[in-house]
C-alpha cells in the first residue's frame, strides 16, 4: 500500500487506474476532490478529516488536505523486459530525489521500466541499496511517474544479473569519468568491460543501464558483470576535477541518448 | 562576500584561487584544515570556534566545523561570451537544488557561463527572478561549479537581451513539449519562434539558451524574443501527460547535445 499526497500525486493514481484503498480530504481538500470527483470510482471509501489531523499524518510541508492510500501495482519481470527493452537498473542511490528524478526521466524517455536494487548481506553487493522509490520524497520528485512505469522495487542484484543473461539484455555499467589522476588507480592488470561514451553505444538493441552510489559508484562486481561500461566525458574545456554530473542529470543524459537513437522522441 | 561551508566547497574555494576573507574552524574541523592546509594561503584570518557557536552559525544540517567567508569573483558579461560562447539563461527557477545542478551541468558539459536574472517589476518579466546560485543549498547542488564557471547573478533581461543581440549570439527558449491538449491552446494566429527538437539546432554556433520557471515555464516575452524554441520531445512510447524531465535533467540534455555537437567530450 502507498501513501500519496496532494491533488498532483492522488490525481496520478487515479489516472493510472490503481485500486484505491481509500481517500484522505480535509476541509480545506475538498475543492481538489470536487475537480477529481469524475475519475473517483463509485464507491470508493472516502475519510473525512479536520485540518488539523490531516497536518499530523501529511508528509509534506504545506499539505494540500486530499491524499489517498493506494495499492501499488505488482509488476514482474517480464513486464519490464517486454518488446525492446530499455531497463534502468538504481544500485545503491540514497537520495529520494535522485531516485524520483530517475524514473520520471526514464518514464518520459521511453525506458521500459525502473528496477531498485535491495540491499543483501552479501560480499560486493551491500552497497547496492537504493531509496524507495514509492516512498513521498521520491514519488514527488517523479512527478507521479513512479505509480506508471513498470518498477520493480528491492530487487536482488544476484538475481537480477542471471535475469539479465538470460534473456540476453545488454548490460551497461554508468561509470564517472575518469580524472588523469584517477585513471592511473588501481590494478592495471584488472581488466574491466570497455568503455563507451554514450554515443558509441548500441542503445537499439535490448539494453539494462546500471546506475550507481551518488559518491561511491557501483560496486566492482557489477561493473566487472557488465557488458560495457559507459562514461559521460568530461567538456575538455573545463576543469576535470569533480564529477561533473549529479545522478539523475547523468541518468537522463544517458536515456536520451537511448531515445535518440531509437527514434522514439516524437 | 559568499559564506561556503564543508571540506569539499572550502577546497573548491581555495582551489579556485578566490579571496578569502576567513577560514572559520571547530575543533571538530581541524582535521579538515589539516588536509587543506597547504592550499591555504599564507595570512588568511582563521577564525577558532567552539563547536556550539559553529554548529549555531552553519547552514548544514550536520556541520563539518570547516567554513569559509569568501570573496566572489565578478564576471562582466564579456567573460561569459569569449570564443564560442554557450550562455545558460535562468530565468523564474525557484527551487536552488535546480540552479546548482544546472549549474554543475553547465560546468562539466562546457558552456562558457550561467545567468541568473532578478525579477524586475517590469510587465511580462515579473516572473524571471531566480534563486540565488551562491547561497548554501545551490552552491552545494553545484558541487562548487558556481565558484569557478563564469557567472553572472541578478542579470536584467531587458539588458541581456540587448547584449545578447548585439554580440550576435543565438537565443534558445527551452520550452516543454507540447501535449495534444496544450497544443490547441493559446491564439493560433499568434507567431512564435520556430520549434526545433534538441539534434536538430546548430549548436556549434554562438549560443545561448533560456531556462524557465519548474513549472510555469519562461515569460512569453523571453520566449518571443528568441531566435528559436526547443524542445525535448515525449517519448512516443509513454503517457504524454506530464513534464517528462525535471529543470536540471533537461538542462543537462539540452547541454550533452550542445557539447556532443562541438565536439568538447573528450
Amino acid at each position: 500500500m502507498v501513501g500519496v499526497e496532494g491533488p498532483h500525486l492522488v490525481e496520478a493514481a487515479l489516472e493510472a487506474n490503481l485500486r484505491i484503498e481509500a481517500i484522505l480530504v480535509s476541509t480545506s481538500g475538498q475543492r481538489h476532490l470536487d475537480v477529481l470527483r469524475s475519475l473517483v470510482p463509485d464507491g470508493t471509501r472516502l475519510l473525512r478529516t479536520s485540518e488539523s489531523l490531516f497536518e499530523k499524518v501529511a508528509a509534506t510541508e504545506t499539505p494540500q488536505g486530499i491524499a489517498a492510500l493506494v495499492h501499488r501495482r505488482e509488476w514482474t519481470f517480464e513486464d519490464l523486459a517486454r518488446g525492446t527493452p530499455l531497463i534502468v537498473i538504481l544500485a545503491g542511490l540514497q537520495d529520494p530525489g535522485n531516485v524520483g528524478t530517475i524514473i520520471r526521466a526514464a518514464e518520459g524517455l521511453g525506458a521500459s521500466g525502473v528496477v531498485t536494487c535491495a540491499a543483501p548481506p552479501r560480499p560486493g553487493f551491500e552497497s547496492v541499496g537504493t531509496s524507495n522509490p514509492l516512498a513521498p520524497k521520491a514519488l514527488r520528485a517523479s512527478a507521479g511517474a513512479a505509480l506508471r512505469i513498470p518498477l520493480l522495487h528491492g530487487a536482488q542484484s544476484s538475481a537480477l544479473l542471471l535475469q539479465l543473461r538470460m534473456t540476453k539484455i545488454q548490460t551497461l555499467a554508468a561509470c564517472p569519468a575518469e580524472s588523469p589522476s584517477s585513471a592511473n588507480r588501481g590494478n592495471p592488470a584488472e581488466s574491466l568491460p570497455a568503455l563507451h561514451k554514450p554515443w558509441e553505444v548500441d542503445w537499439t538493441v535490448p539494453s539494462a543501464i546500471w546506475i550507481g552510489n551518488e559518491g561511491a559508484g557501483l560496486p566492482l562486481e557489477i561493473v566487472r558483470s557488465a557488458d560495457g561500461r559507459v562514461t559521460i566525458p568530461h567538456a575538455t574545456t573545463g576543469p576535470s576535477a569533480m564529477e561533473s554530473l549529479n545522478a539523475g542529470a547523468a541518468a537522463a543524459v544517458l536515456l536520451y541518448e537511448a531515445a535518440r537513437q531509437r527514434g522514439i522522441l516524437a
